[in-house]
């Protein structure tokens, strides 16, 4: 539907798209409205209650609309001045505010308000500060200096023998994958390795894949892209049940640490998904975005040790090192290797040298070292939010295990909208666990907050947590 | 058509495809038997006359099939000991073979014959063993200690703004590009940023591209997998001719050294090009692969700066550094920029680090010192295959302009198929000029090879060129 919006002078063409419906077809329509300038920075938006009239939606959809782009950086909300436009900023994978993109040069209002939120806490991005530049520096020079001159032209669209031996050695060790480096395909991040499987998984003629009631829509976006429908399987207080697979021709899981629930899947439900998978052919696909950080215990081992023939394991150096690397890697079953491979081809390879160096990174024990200390990292900041909380929010519970850069926190029934609109109030960029509930997912709603604790740098991060215990009921 | 080959016991399953027909149809086929194991490595084929036979097709057709597949290093050739399977090798985008992929570990039989050729003149390739490596390391140590952390965090979809300034004025100054950096999109090679724009201008409604008669299968196929149709433009003894552009909604060209007949295009005729496109609103899509290199006289500027609006500027690092870094560059219309980073989006970007390091490695100067260099070497390769020819091989003339990293050696009419065949013998992998011809080429057939000087060492050049010139006629 295109609804001209009379008071601004801005149509808004709001197609209700993909697993979104109405609500994420608005959020789109606004958005680029700001991205492209036809809503300049520094305007001040109606109420809620005067679009929604003016458009004929719910109020509450416009007020959450309002909630997560301000969450995400487009609009910014001030007590006693309303919802404004923020300075131009480009949408990234994971939610997150990235530079100024589209809004032209001469439309650059005087500065009134912070143009981006003071404290990023969307989940997806590491402690980017604590990036070991200095020992990836050694490691690129060693690589680059051992490597072959033939390693510097087009290669093997797997990606290079040294990185696929060295991941194939780690995450036998590290993760208790069945891997030999010839069933590794090295990909330009988890995005990547998705759009690749999505398209083998059309080519032979899949029509759906089943994924987790909460995940992130960028993910399914792609396989929606692949001709894919996404079915969400249901989710209880004890995880996905993975009963209802039905006819999908593959399950999309996060089974060591549900994203964003934060529960690790049960082991009779992992044996339940690899029952259903040898039964009728279908694949797994389990993203292990964060195995490697489980602070109470060893961490589980991964599902595709259970069955290499049946399951697809998909790794990333984005949450261990950093998402600019555009490093991923993926396990396959023998049967499934040709297919992606040519689906990858050579149109969009990863650079060698980066593959080079984290090779090097990984076999000289430099990899475990950084993981290990982000893990302290990480772990240090989850025990201060949870001593936060038991102090200063007794009525908020961090739920899901010790693992991971995120944490969820369920709120009293009723109040997620509100909390999110008061966090972005106090500059922290954060999304309700709302933002990640797929459209057709049959779970009650739960009210919660996604908080991603492992984004600020360190001097940032008791700042970053002061202010949200600040806006915690 | 599917074919059993009853004497190996082998089903090939020739179909004419793409843009090459019943040849490349057959070409597949049996690269694929090769790759996968089916025909097995130091099988010996039979005669080209007896699998003509068995198939149906021209003798002809075979002998080209087996020549092409000799040059690609999946079969070999021996005078005595005819044309056998080599040890598996898989294919790369400019077609020279790459790591081995497919035979199984136990089907490598006892090796009889050289598993690749001894010197590869196939063009694609700068000489690898000159790449700068510590003038590389030096930059990337600057780059990386200079960038802020969020560098590292997932980007903008045009690349990196450090990249995207350094290119601007390095085009503009070496190539005579009007470029901004708000108008370049980093790409992951040139295929990539031909996927990109293939797709957009399939969503525009074009069906058809205009290409030259002569360039490589591997660009056309991905316009065909985009879902447009490409129509060769004439060729004659001056390059390309334009007019008949007719309803193509873009063109492909190499107008400042076409690859591969090495002409310049002429300026009647780049202004006959930029002409149709502002009179139809067609768009330029200008290949400039190898623009740096010439050696006869400044290079001729960009078509791009006649007219920035209808002329897309393709650049590359893949001859000017290394084809493994992945990265190429895109200067676009101001109207095309949104829709081809929506294209680009998030799923296949480049690696930061190389953008950052080939930013610093602009901005220093060490790219134009590193330019400047490797073009003297190539220079006196091609002067010393000019000088050779001269006293070897009166008979056979360099054709094209005094430029790049490959030359066209003009034959004898009839002659190419048996001079493949023979520099197959003499351990040189190169194509004749008929594996770049466009199958609905309308010129006449031309006997010639296409001779990569750039690819071999320093070391091995001398003994590249003596083999080539034992072969000539």
């Amino acid at each position: 539907m295109a609804k001209s919006w009379a008071t601004l002078g801005v149509d808004l063409h709001v197609e209700p798209t993909g697993t979104g419906g109405l609500r994420r077809g608005l959020t789109d329509a606004l958005r680029d409205a700001v991205r492209t300038g036809r809503l300049a920075p520094g305007t001040r938006l109606p109420s809620s209650r005067s679009l929604a009239a003016d458009l004929g939606v719910a109020r509450n959809t416009v007020a959450e609309v309002y909630a997560d782009l301000v969450a995400e950086g487009w609009l910014t909300a001030r007590q006693g001045s309303g919802t404004r436009v923020a300075t131009g900023v480009s949408r990234t994978p994971s939610g997150q505010p990235g530079s100024a993109v589209a809004v032209p040069a001469g439309a650059a209002p005087r500065r009134r308000e912070p143009d981006r939120p003071r404290y990023n806490l969307i989940p997806g991005t590491p402690d980017l500060a604590s990036f070991p530049r200095t020992e990836w520096l050694k490691a690129a020079r060693r690589a680059l200096t051992a490597a072959p001159s033939q390693a510097l032209g087009y290669g093997d669209p797997r990606g290079r023998p040294e990185l696929r031996a060295a991941l194939a050695g780690y995450l036998s060790r590290a993760r208790g994958v069945r891997a030999d480096p010839d069933g590794i395909l090295v990909c330009a991040g988890f995005s990547h390795a998705l759009r690749i499987l999505g398209a083998v998984l059309r080519a032979r003629g899949a029509r759906a894949v089943a994924v987790e009631s909460y995940g992130l829509h960028v993910h399914w976006d792609l396989l929606t892209a692949a001709g894919l429908a996404t079915r969400p399987l249901p989710y209880d207080e004890l995880g996905t049940e993975p009963r209802e697979l039905l006819e999908a021709g593959a399950v999309l899981l996060t089974p060591a640490h549900q994203f964003p629930m934060g529960t690790a899947l049960r082991p009779d439900r992992r044996a339940g998904v690899v029952d259903w998978a040898r039964r009728t052919g279908g694949l797994v696909l389990e993203d292990d975005y964060d195995g490697e950080f489980r602070y109470d215990r060893q961490p589980v081992g991964a599902l595709q040790g259970l069955d290499p023939d049946h399951v697809v394991y998909l790794g990333t150096a984005s949450k261990s090192l950093a998402p600019g690397l555009r490093l991923a890697w993926m396990v396959l079953p023998r049967s499934l290797m040709e297919e992606c491979a040519a689906a990858k081809g050579h149109a969009d390879s990863c650079g060698v040298l980066d593959q080079l160096t984290l090779a090097e990174f990984i076999a000289s024990g430099a990899y475990d070292r950084h993981v290990r200390s982000a893990r302290l990292r990480y772990r240090r900041r989850r025990d201060a939010l949870v001593a936060a909380l038991a102090v200063q929010a007794p009525e908020v519970r961090a739920t899901g295990i010790a693992a991971g850069l995120h944490a969820v926190l369920r709120l009293p029934s009723g109040t997620e909208p509100s909390v999110v609109q008061a966090a972005a109030w106090q500059g922290l960029a954060l999304h309700g666990l709302s933002f990640y509930r797929h459209e057709e997912a049959a779970a009650d709603r739960l009210d919660a907050l996604v908080v991603g604790y492992g984004t600020p740098p360190d001097h940032a991060w008791a700042g970053a947590l002061d202010a949200l215990c600040r806006v915690l009921p």
